[in-house]
């Protein structure tokens, strides 16, 4: 995509927009906090929970603002995606509430409730097998035959402006709260989420370190941030947090990142899982793999944030029962 | 109880007391809709999520009423209990956080998270045999003997008027979406969360009607209503839904009840632990038992609410592993 698309980063006021773009249409999603959690870590943690944002993860925010900022001709001939699951979900959900048709690429193994939710939105679903077809290719000949726009999952200013109101809430809600956090963890794929998240507190919060959270075995973007520049993975990740799998940071994302972020946090699937398990014991609340992996870096390893006050970010709830039980039976079972 | 507390019911202005006793201690917890659930229901629903409160029911509300009304040298004294898990948490909590003591009748086939929680906040807790004791009795005997107070989990005004702050919210943030429900759908043990909100909504919503869902097997204030008295069922009651075991309504509870509820719904084993698996998927919510009685009225039986706008109290999230994974596995393990 690089050659076709404006690869200036957004500023705050395209944030702004965004938000005024998905008012009364996405949610504004709780900050929640458990006495449970604080006791388990010896720290105050505030969950910015996107699993109960419009669609079960953050992605309808980037896929709504996308859309709606298309040109109007080039928007009501439909719309073309690829994704594993919670970009599908959001983007068929988008092009559905905007009465445009989706047409959405998944990986073959990508976990079924994503797979039936997006087809349940109307979108028509082109399965492809992950190791033997390049995901981006397979799209963009799909909306060159369709003659309709990609809406990228994460490499795009008006994606990455959409999610960047997860941070805008997350610095207003503080305020309310009269909390300033030591440090906001964030789950990241191809770094979408964590390069709007940063640029807006970079604005509403100044000085607040972001930490993108990765699969260990994806860590894709944390050594591109130590070595300073995009580093692509050898072949595709295996992890159990499927929405996290980008072997490469994304080119604007990865521009935006390498001047804001804090260092990545590596997160084994077994610590994810774990996330989970705390995340329906303490706070009530469904994560997926992925979107457990900000609440990972705090569960995991020895109490890493005793003493401090950290706003960790759960992306998304979309996962089947399977999965979620394997977690609530513990680690004798991983 | 009966001959020593005051049994006047509470008016709305002690609602807005309450309300005001709670702010900055209890959560406001968010009012919830998914595009999943509504149109698995054919229906516009909105969760009230009390899953989400401190402690992980509603119960934190009534219990900080009623200990912050104690008078000062009774208070200070601490308080006595009987609970089988959520009450119990929340009287833990909130004496603790008032730095008094607390002291806890607990059935022994309590759920082991309630237990191990309501311990975590220092309580004292006394278990009992459910099937040989009286909870009452044995409770009473434990305030004569440490010359406290009890904290009454639904018979008594201040616990009621701190139930009732869920109805000021829910009637806040409907006025806010801009919707009147056709109905209001709340979980019923001994009928003090459902009085309450009843008791707002008169005021603040009047019209909507307010259904008690409570197990097939625990139906006394189904009957009682039909009956129009106090109707005890014989002998301990038998449910999945622990926490909406009580054998006859409250007499102040039923004295408010009577005068305003519509008809009871009773909710089966099954249908309970199905609304769970719902809302795991479709609201990314973990609710227990009895915390899904209100959602198992509307996602069982033949969608009785399409067309409708429903606003379904889940009132608690406390459920150990073992029955959450029961709920996941389907019908055929249950």
């Amino acid at each position: 995509m690089g050659g076709t698309v404006d690869l200036r980063p957004p500023d705050f006021d395209s944030l702004v927009d965004a938000a005024r773009l998905l008012r009364g249409v996405a949610a504004v999603t709780p900050l929640l906090r458990s006495d449970a959690l604080d006791a388990r870590l010896g720290a105050s943690v505030w969950i910015k929970a996107e699993c109960l944002q419009r669609t079960g993860s953050f992605k309808f925010r980037g896929a709504w603002t996308n859309i709606s900022r298309l040109p109007e001709d080039r928007r009501r001939r439909g719309v073309v995606a690829y994704s594993s699951g919670n970009h599908a979900q959001a983007v068929a959900a988008a092009a559905r509430l905007q009465n445009i048709p989706a047409t959405i690429a998944m990986p073959l193994d990508a976990p079924a409730i994503k797979r039936s939710r997006t087809e349940s939105w109307g979108a028509d679903v082109r399965p492809f097998d992950r190791d033997a077809v390049d995901r981006v290719g397979f799209a963009e000949a799909l909306a060159e035959d369709l003659g309709r726009p990609i809406v990228p999952p994460y490499d795009h200013p008006d994606t990455i402006a959409g999610q960047g109101t997860v941070g805008l809430e997350i610095a207003s809600q503080c305020r309310a709260l009269g909390i300033v956090p030591d440090a906001v963890v964030v789950p990241c794929g191809g770094g979408g989420l964590i390069a709007g998240i940063a640029t807006a507190l970079k604005t509403a919060m100044p000085g607040v370190p972001v930490h993108p959270c990765e699969p260990a075995a994806g860590n894709d973007t944390l050594r591109s941030l130590e070595a300073g520049r995009r580093i692509a993975l050898p072949g595709p990740v295996r992890s159990v947090c499927d929405s996290l799998l980008a072997e490469t940071p994304g080119e604007l994302t990865f521009e935006i990142n390498r001047q804001v972020l804090a260092p990545g946090i590596a997160i084994e699937d077994a610590d994810a899982l774990h996330a989970m398990q705390v995340a329906f014991e303490d706070m009530k609340l469904v994560l997926e793999p992925g979107g457990a992996a900000g609440l990972a870096a705090l569960t995991s390893g020895e109490k890493p944030c005793r003493g401090r006050t950290i706003v960790a970010v759960a992306s998304g709830g979309n996962v089947d029962a399977e999965i979620f039980v394997r977690a609530l039976n513990g680690p004798e079972t991983q």
